[in-house]
């Protein structure tokens, strides 16, 4: 088992293909390794900027971007997992992002990061609009107009930026990533290795 | 167990450094799977330059760079294996993998690729340089001055450019890539789904 108190950071950005992934199954496999999930949303958008990409490098470079859909399509496959890349990729997860850091504070940020991955990768909604957004914070049996107007607010506008670089300080470049202590691990794929650095204590 | 006559191609760079963790595994698991291992040296530096890249992208995104040499580390570790990047990285894998088209034709290619990529990463030789190469085709019992003479032919020249063309037009963006068909996996850790997919026949 782990040490008492031993937690993995899950950074993610909500238009992040791979962090669906993570998101999807991180809260089963830390339960069963007796490790705490800290989830931590970030924007990647100003991480590419600083390495000159407007937009995700998998549309920067096409061939990289095609197996990105394919190797997701088998893995999803193996998992149970439907996924079909929305029609606008990448999309805009500034709203999702302030909403969720709201429900870090109050509870429900695992169950609502869930919920926005399926609704844009298996269900095709632009998470971009409140129109998405709100059925999901409703089906959280959530007061959606007081959420929405919340992340109004300066608060939590800044405590964003502040997240996200708090991540480009740690060394974070893609999504997901995790933490433990300082050691960076990136890629769904390393989601297992992270945990069990946990267990090392 | 597998088809009969059922292959991976395992297409590499010999300046890579994650090719270096498959290339030493890669035998021993499609063995066990039953499957052969078609072993496809190019040059990834020609592929970058189409993407507007004049280095490795861990050169020119030094946040990936850094995660890249610690993510060795610790799967290099893990395995059992020597790692350390070379001062100058990447190196200029034009003649290795020159050596290694002959290598393919004579039956020694994955001994040989194997110890190139051992006195690279776990060595720090500089494998641009024959007096790095011509001890390795020594320790395999081959007459290093006569490769070294084949090399400089019009036909190797011609057959390592093919081989990169080869794998740009089917697809391959980085190294190492594994090709079941015309299935394609990139990275090391999609090895085993690959030898899986072998298996699906």
């Amino acid at each position: 088992m782990s040490p008492p108190g031993a937690r993995i950071e899950f950074w993610y950005d909500f238009a992040s293909t791979y962090s669906y992934l993570s998101a999807m199954r991180i809260e089963a496999l830390a339960a069963a390794a007796g490790v705490g999930v800290a989830w931590k949303p970030f924007l990647l958008g100003p991480i590419f900027a600083t390495q000159g990409w407007t937009t995700s490098p998998f549309n920067i470079y096409p061939a990289k971007g095609r197996n990105m859909v394919r190797d997701i399509e088998r893995l999803a496959a193996e998992r149970g997992l439907a996924f079909a890349l929305p029609k606008k990729f990448p999309q805009n997860s500034l709203t999702a992002a302030r909403l969720a850091l709201i429900g870090a504070d109050q509870g429900w940020i695992a169950p609502f990061t869930r919920a926005v991955y399926v609704a844009q990768f298996a269900g095709g909604a632009d998470i971009a609009e409140r129109a998405a957004l709100g059925p999901i914070l409703q089906g959280l049996h959530l007061d959606s107009e007081k959420i929405f107007a919340r992340i109004e607010t300066a608060d939590i506008k800044h405590r964003l930026k502040q997240q996200t670089a708090e991540a480009q300080a740690r060394g974070i470049f893609g999504a997901p990533s995790f933490l433990v202590g300082e050691e960076l691990f990136w890629g769904d794929d390393r989601l297992e290795q992270a945990l069990a650095w946990v267990r090392r204590g």
